[in-house]
Formats: structure tokens, C-alpha cells, sequence
């Protein structure tokens, strides 16, 4: 305990690749939570006015491969929610698993200490790069969860959430 | 870029204390989700036969500080989800403020090399600390997303999702 408040906590608590890990694990259940979504409602069903889980899976969509891009180059991307090819539940899976390819070539594309520096992610939002990623994961968390509502709200059993 | 191939990632991502924050950062924003339910809709509004979103908070109010005492001494809790005690809005927000001091006050108590070490959480869940200290905060993110959806379907606006 004393060595606990004599040391400064600096360590490794996760590294770069359990990170990627942890992500691709989260991007799989929000798969089968797509998947679970039939055709019609996945595009149009709504509570209070919010969004259909498509509308949503194209945000996540929108930031996951390019926002990778910016942290593996440098280079600005714009943020373009409207991916208008995701017009089917295929194709969005199939986009799907596009970004899931493009997030492992870009990571390993990373050097270490990438991830404590700073990035002003689609020239906007400025943060250490470790934040960054995990405001993405925690994004799809919470839109993911919104999902699950709409599911149970369908009648339909959502994905166990701790299966990964 | 060959050097990041050539060398294995094992460096660190996140700090203790920058996951301490993370997380604390997230339950400031749960207690504005929970501060934003009328009285009466925390305790029974719900959509699709799920649970009110006050079971909800009981239930991370099980998880988090129990589970951030058996983290730093080692000792089994048991999962107990019926908090009897937290039987209305104020009071789930007592509950949730004097949670915030005791997992600043257990975080404060873990050696670095603990983050990496296995533990069976209530005495059920294998995992190494790290994992399961990002499931708690992963679970609050999901359950607080559900509870976006209850505050929309009620016609109330709640907090931003990035104000932490």
C-alpha cells in the first residue's frame, strides 16, 4: 500500500494490441446486433424521435476505419456520416467487415507512442490518441445499447452482452 | 512502420489513473442520466419488459465499488443487485456519490502490477484486472445507453453523451 502512494501510477495498464483487441471484440457483438435487426426495421424503426440502428451503425461506420486512418497517417479525414452505400443490411455488414480489415491494417501501422499523443480526430476533436479510440468504442457501446432497447422493443432477443 | 512490426506492442496505452478517470468521468455523466428520470419513471418506466432504468443503477451500484474492493484486497464479494436501501432518486444518488469516494479510495489501495494480474469477480468471473475493471465501465456505458432511450421515449432530453 505505501509503495502504492510513494510510486506514481505511469505502468502499463493495456497495451496496443489488447486495445485492438477489446475494439474488434465490442465491433463483433454490435455485428450480430445488426444482424439481428430485420430488413425493415433495422432502416425504420425509431423511439422518441431518435434515430434507426442503420442511421447509427453508419456514424460508427463513419468513424471507425477513418478515424483509425487519421491516427495510422496523420492525414485529416472528414467526418461523413452519410455513407450512402449502406442501403441494405448486406451491404452494411459487408461494410462492416471492410472496416474491420482496414482497423488492423491501419493499427499495425501504428507506432507505440502514437497512442499518448495528441490528434485533433476529423479536424475537429482534439485528444490524446488512447482517448480518441476509446471515445469510439465507448460511442458504439452507447449507441449499441440503444439497439438493444429497440430489439427488446420488437420482441426480438438481442446477443448476450458479455459474449464477445 | 517496420519498426512497429519488428517491435511487439507491449508498451503502455493507459495509466492506472487515466483509467480511474475514465471511468470516474463516465459515472459523473450515468448520475446526470439518472438525476434527469422524473421520480416515479425511474422506478417503473420501461420499454419491451425490460428492467426500470433505478434496477439498472442498482445493479452498477453492485458491480462498481464491491467489485473495486475485491480488486484491491482480494477478498470475494458476492454480487448482491438488491440494493434494499436504494428505494428512491436521492437516495440511489447517496449511494452513487459515497460509491465514487469508496472506488477512488479501494484504486488508490492496488499496486500497478495488480492491473495485470487474473481475478475471479464475485467469485464467478475470470478475468485479468484491467479487463474486468473496462467491463464495469463498459456495462454502465451500455445500461446508461438504455436509459438515453427510456429519457427519449419519455420526451425528456438527456445529458450530452461527451459532458463528463
Amino acid at each position: 500500500m505505501e509503495n502504492a502512494v510513494a510510486t506514481p501510477q505511469t505502468a502499463s495498464v493495456i497495451t496496443p494490441t489488447e486495445l485492438l483487441e477489446h475494439w474488434q471484440g465490442h465491433r463483433s457483438l454490435t455485428r450480430r446486433v445488426i444482424e439481428a435487426f430485420p430488413e425493415k426495421e433495422l432502416f425504420e424503426y425509431s423511439i422518441g424521435g431518435m434515430r434507426s440502428f442503420a442511421a447509427m451503425a453508419q456514424e460508427l461506420l463513419a468513424i471507425a476505419a477513418p478515424g483509425m486512418k487519421q491516427v495510422a497517417t496523420g492525414q485529416i479525414e472528414e467526418l461523413n456520416e452519410e455513407i450512402k452505400e449502406a442501403t441494405s443490411k448486406e451491404r452494411i455488414l459487408a461494410l462492416w467487415d471492410q472496416s474491420t480489415e482496414e482497423i488492423n491494417t491501419y493499427w499495425a501501422q501504428v507506432p507505440e507512442e502514437r497512442f499518448r499523443e495528441r490528434i485533433l480526430t476529423f479536424g475537429k476533436y482534439d485528444n490524446v490518441v488512447w482517448c480518441t479510440i476509446l471515445y469510439f468504442i465507448d460511442n458504439e457501446i452507447h449507441h449499441r445499447g440503444q439497439g438493444y432497447v429497440y430489439l427488446r422493443a420488437l420482441g426480438i432477443e438481442p446477443p448476450a452482452f458479455w459474449d464477445r
